[in-house]
């Protein structure tokens, strides 16, 4: 246990370092009779992959799941999904400059204190090449899941707000720029700010956003594993979140509960929905959205001064092929981690009644 | 395992209705030769309990909790600890009017749909009384890790919010008024609109903010169980609770890398803090602080229109005794899930090294 | 985690010292909607109590259980059960004798070296008293299981064995006679073979077989928690045991695969059943059944040597009123073991297929 | 959650059909800092792989360990550790007969029964082939216990049985025959007994026998999670596994308490050990010693009748290359199980101390 397992009934464990051999993971639980579309998995892998488009890292991987258990004759057989992405492209002599130096606000540092030493090639365990792992597990979750409608997609760049409601967007647009921003003019200006930090050699962060459609009533726990909870903690997990709100958000605190509570229909659904689709931390069967707040990737392409081991300031400067933005490729690592949870509360669901 | 459990090594399972028997919890992993400081524990469930001032419900629940078991001469024994707290003051017939029907924004018709029927009285199960099991375990938590000081404050109601960086408030001056706001004139001002927004039957949202200080390098897992993750997942896990942010948070999204980044002192701390204590999911020694972010309370009394369980429109207005805003008691809730967090990762740190 | 738990879905946490307030326990994970029937519970709570017979202890412990919450209008809600068994009867001065010392064969003396200092009082956390908490919880799971048939019997006392094999059983004979085995003539003698042993001041021990029918297909996972090494687990962790065998056990060893097989009949079914009803871990429909050897129970009423907390040799004899033979009491535990087992993977095979 | 994982800090989650593309697992929890002897892994693999002489299954598997991650510079980094044994040498024509029919006291009938369908060729996961990523994990749990001293040994075969007690036997001779009996004159008679039933085309059970050294006082959690208990899944996890004893074990049950017990010496060892070295559920630091009892083979090389998916009788006759008895090749992969059990404990009693 140390933290690289997620989900109790549909559970993934995900092992693997950036420039080690190969990343990979154990989906434990995913039921039996799902048929595999293995192109729409590796499709999810193709919308997070590097080098996709000229916003993102020029690093060329080319991330080929290859699958060892747990399917047969193309459909998963209840056992578990044993998989692994090898590593290919890894130029490791570009990270000897930060062997015995910390790189700042990154996880060198306190990985060091915490384990002694690190695999220091490419952020090793901390890299966010992790999340490739997630995305196998995540679109095969999204087939068992296949009623639900899951979409993410940028809604911020640095201060550059889309303001639009998500029931006024045209989801369909999401893939059609290389931000992943729904409203094509935003999509144009956020890449042209995109193209202009990279220049600087400097970076910026994000939003995403997240609506999940179709959601059957009933998902999620009372106390602690409230939907939205479990929902914060797999957005939190990944690699440079710094917030996440659903519904109404930091936004409705400025509200009164005259205005923020969400009146009946006679059918049970609501007038408004700034309870994002959970009450109670269990789902309401309205639409659940929400927004993840990402930081300014660490790494930039500027000079700048660091301790080394020892304690000495040294002077160095990023190298390697990193994001100026980090957004445009988290959108699918979104969709997977929410898929992940919802796959988790749907089977666990199956079991609060005596007679189901 | 329905979600009632909270934790890997230091784990807390609660308990309880609102107006059952009685609400509590067993505490496993809680290690063996504390000494337990009862006025300690009982303080901090004061801090939580209704009646306490004018500004929160006036519902008059003692809150007293009894040990059971895991504790022997004062000190834990390194068994279970069982604990119970009796529910006294109970107007269940103030509750016979929404037997039958649904209360907007409550977890009223969820639960009727994902369990079949519901212990209506209170809210039961989704009631905020479940936290007082929290608030005595957290309490626990707190003096297992007696170095490290944890502080939570109210630093917004509706859009009143303190712009004060923690570094410059008197965390011995959150206690000094019944808002919890650490900033004199502030909290005076926002107890005349809690005041005022009471008079109206209504309610209103806040902010509670936590610093963690003296934190050891180290804790928190690199993958799913990221130290910001966990903390998210247990605010989150709060009634009323909206959204979580961490360090920079929402507002490091308009950051560049370049000003973000925290850069080094030679000893391995930061001359900024933006991180929020935490790299990689992992703690760096700095101060840990986030904003957690409250609806308004649901239960309003006004009058308004819902639904009963056949689906036909009824016309009702709150009763009971409620909060017309939820942050002040809200406060040592927050510091007890702080405490679960800080007491498991300081646990499960102890077995990182294979020589340790 | 201190390994209070049991269970994945159908939880059982536990609590309590043999000589504190109380002893009890959390069930979460119990379905909505079962019916409770609670003299039914406290029956199996008067099978497991002392003094109900002149060959068990004659300690009068009324045992009577509490229920706090998760049963509302005589039904599970689906929410956390909790209860608790208050301690009444306890002679803690019955065990100043031992506060020093170390019972051999006892758990005296690892626990202090485990925790740094132990209750002592009654063996504290290590007493079978802990127990009564596993049976209220597998009465709970009995009831939830109503179509399965749980019985377990003394099989053997010292070398008194008896051969018949449980089909020839009757099994309403079972609470006939204070032994609790089935056939008549075998307990009688059993009972008088007790009765001598306690009056030597000695002990003896025993075997409880135990047989389930009516399972249904499929219970059970493949790889590590194989149905039968969950049984085997909860049979183990009872006070006292020291072995566990299901179907042909031990005795299969010198078997032939061309014995040992057990051959299909055309409806799934087999001729024989040295499989114990148990295939790969799943259960194949047929009945599940299994052996439990227990130690004589290591409270003897005679003078002994032992050591102080100092390792200085030190005189001493038994107090207190114990059991000469635990096994008639332990058959409610097995079953409760059981119940808990089978409730646990019931829950868990809803998860297994995508359209179920 | 599908049970294929073991253990709660040092944990092992495995993956992998026999006739699949690889088998494998994640080891998470492993502490930083061991340094890695792959010729001891692939050593314990040696002992486990078919072909290894002429008493144990002919199939040829080089059973070569590829290690992804977690590793580097030749140490463990405390990240998780994934690795994958590709299959090289599967005949899947060999079970095309069992395609459509049940095997007799196979898993074929109850994976179809539970999942829908099944991958059968081999066994699918069902196989003993799974545990070869048991002997991997538990390979580097030696490592990392290696004050510990683990032996198992072969016992008994057929009604051939070892009445030595392990403390006149010596364990270098382990190895120096195909039984891995360390009685050469017993050795010789079981290998002969083992050629004549293979011969027969039948197959024959065993027992093994385990003892564990230089175990640390205070390992094991007093309720569910006791040391033996923990030990006893392990055991009953492996395939054909059909009883568990420890201690005095089923013998101990015709014993008084006054034979039974042990008595202490001064320094807190005890002059006899029917304890088995766990007092309680906890080690004692005296031996650990265990019986595990194996069935026979159930696939014989006989002609016999079963039945097909429809129901209907068909005669058949067992196929491909197996073992005439289990035992042999058993023994590293119960080593590999007791090791897993004592490093996950060793881990827990880490944070069992306030102090510590």
């Amino acid at each position: 246990m140390a933290g690289n397992s997620f989900g109790t009934l549909f559970k993934l464990s995900t092992f693997g370092e950036s420039h080690g051999v190969a990343i990979g993971g154990v989906l434990d639980g995913c039921p039996s009779g799902i048929e595999v579309d293995f192109d729409a998995i590796q499709n999810e892998l193709n919308r997070r992959k590097p080098g996709q488009s000229a916003i993102v890292t020029q690093r060329k991987e080319p991330d080929t799941v290859e699958f060892y258990s747990g399917i047969f004759e193309g459909k998963t057989t209840g056992t578990p999904i044993g998989f692994a992405i090898h590593n290919t492209n890894q130029k490791s002599h570009d990270y000897t400059h930060i062997k015995d130096s910390y790189r700042p606000s990154h996880a060198d540092y306190v990985y060091d204190q915490k384990y002694g030493f690190r695999d220091y090639r490419g952020g090793g365990r901390s890299s966010a090449r992790e999340t490739a792992s997630r995305v196998v597990a995540g679109a095969l979750a999204k087939q068992f899941l296949s009623e639900m409608k899951i979409n993410a997609y940028v809604s911020q760049v640095g201060n550059m707000k889309m303001e639009t409601p998500y029931q006024d967007l045209d989801f369909s647009q999401i893939e059609a720029n290389p931000v992943r921003c729904p409203d094509p003019k935003m999509a144009a200006e956020m890449e042209a700010y995109i193209k202009e930090i990279r220049k600087e050699g400097d970076t910026v962060g994000g939003v995403i956003s997240c609506v999940i459609q179709n959601v059957p009533i009933g998902l999620g726990e009372p106390a602690f594993d409230k939907l939205h909870a479990e929902l914060g903690k797999a957005m939190l997990s990944i690699n440079a979140v710094k917030g996440f709100e659903y519904g109404s958000g930091f936004d409705g605190v400025a509200m009164k509960g005259s205005e923020h509570n969400d009146q009946f229909n006679q059918d049970g659904t609501t007038k408004t929905n700034n309870s994002g689709g959970i009450q109670g931390g269990i789902s309401n069967g309205m639409d659940i959205y929400f927004n993840i707040a990402f930081k300014p990737v660490a790494t930039i392409i500027q000079p700048y001064q660091t301790i080394d081991k020892e304690g000495n300031f040294v002077q160095t400067k990023g190298k390697g092929r990193h994001d100026p933005c980090v957004v445009p490729r988290a959108v699918p690592i979104v969709e997977a981690m929410a898929a992940l949870v919802m796959a988790d509360f749907t089977l666990l669901n199956r079991t609060i009644k005596a007679n189901s």
